[in-house]
């Protein structure tokens, strides 16, 4: 099957346990990701363990990897690629986190060209022979003191951020609501306002007199500024004529 | 050991297995986060298996988590609190992404309260009657058709974000450089272009004599656009000396 043009690649570099190349193809396709290039895998290529690992990855992600016997013969077709590593310290190359990284990708699809983000053996990570290979280093920021990311986990959130970054921006959270709960309206606001209010105040519960605008004002306010939905409108009118039919 | 004031706290309902429970502490520790609240752990608590998976956790986050009865239990001191779940649609909640999640994480800390996220047991996930004590939802935005996110990897991608939105904004990827590698500067590129145009007019490069112009700008903004270091161009003289030496 043709890779999908553009989109990135991932390429396992000498991974060791099947289950773990299986996890790596699950966490690619929990983000759309498809393309995985396989360089020297330890236990030989196909590999029962990562197929029974990736469960319902392995069609679309393990069935058409390719291997290739060195990282550099795995670059074919790539115009931009990311060592993801902590490491290569002492090789001097620009280093980008997951965020900066998606960027770039989306920027160097945008240009015609096409970006590998290239993983190390689960044990050991990248040597700096794979990653002088590389155009940058790609560091998920974590924990110092802690940084203990497996080799699916970088992979998930590499993915999580190639898919992220290309959501629209999402300022405010969207409401989810069923079809029939559309917003109360101001207006059912103020009538649900009223009608407590009213029955409050048969039941003197605005007391003292001095008090009573001030616990009216709060009362109200406290209404309008509840997300409340036409539904839940008719409900607080029907529990307070519950409350109040005695 | 008392909590840690603000900092978010993760909540594992009715977890199943303690090896996830373990890795869910881990994914935690990955991005700082100790604070872990469980409800009702299936198999009770401490959990052996928990210790084992948790390994460098264990201590920070695990030996300090407290056990509830219920979710309502649990929820002691949270003032906002997530149910992270792909469902509920028949619930009226606002819908946060990790990200909208995060950035409402840190408004709720500066006005002095506490988040909550909350997790559901591995196989069912949370049901309607936990998400219905929660503030909101929390979706991570994964592939529709291949949603298999596990506990700890919804843990992982959860802490990722709430630290990731800590960091400052990070619109060019930093340079890693050893102390004692400085970019040239401008002159040092000048002179090096000059060295390889001198050397390669001497071997008859820059022919035909007509294209001779446009071959010479083009090498020297080769050289204008790469990102050397000083010590970068004394290998490139070098190597080019080498080369003529004969």
């Amino acid at each position: 099957m043709p890779e999908t043009d553009r989109q990135p690649v991932i390429i396992l570099t000498r991974p060791q346990m099947g289950e773990n190349i299986g996890a790596a193809a699950r966490a690619m396709l929990n983000f759309g990701l498809t393309e995985m290039r396989l360089v020297a895998p330890r236990d030989g290529w196909p590999n029962p363990k990562a197929v029974a690992m990736a469960s319902g990855a392995a069609g679309q992600v393990l069935d058409r990897a390719r291997v290739f016997p060195t990282l550099a013969a795995a670059m074919e077709g790539i115009s931009y690629a990311f060592a993801t590593t902590a490491r290569g310290r002492e090789l001097t190359k620009p280093v980008f986190t997951p965020a900066t990284a998606a960027a770039r990708n989306r920027e160097e699809a945008a240009s015609g060209g096409r970006c590998a983000f290239i993983f190390g053996p689960e044990r050991a990570g990248l040597e700096n022979d794979d990653i002088a290979r590389a155009n940058a280093i790609l560091t998920v920021p974590v924990n110092p003191d802690f940084p203990s990311l497996n080799l699916a986990q970088a992979v998930l959130l590499t993915g999580y951020e190639l898919s992220r970054g290309a959501l629209p921006d999402q300022p405010m959270p969207t409401q989810r609501r069923p079809a029939n709960e559309v917003p109360a309206d101001r207006v059912e606001i103020e009538k649900l306002a009223d009608h407590y209010e009213t029955r409050l105040e048969d039941a003197g519960y605005f007391f003292p007199e001095t008090k009573s605008p001030s616990m009216k004002l709060n009362l109200r306010n406290l209404w309008s500024r509840m997300p409340l939905t036409r539904a839940d409108v008719q409900v607080l009118h029907g529990l307070l004529r519950q409350l109040t039919r005695r």
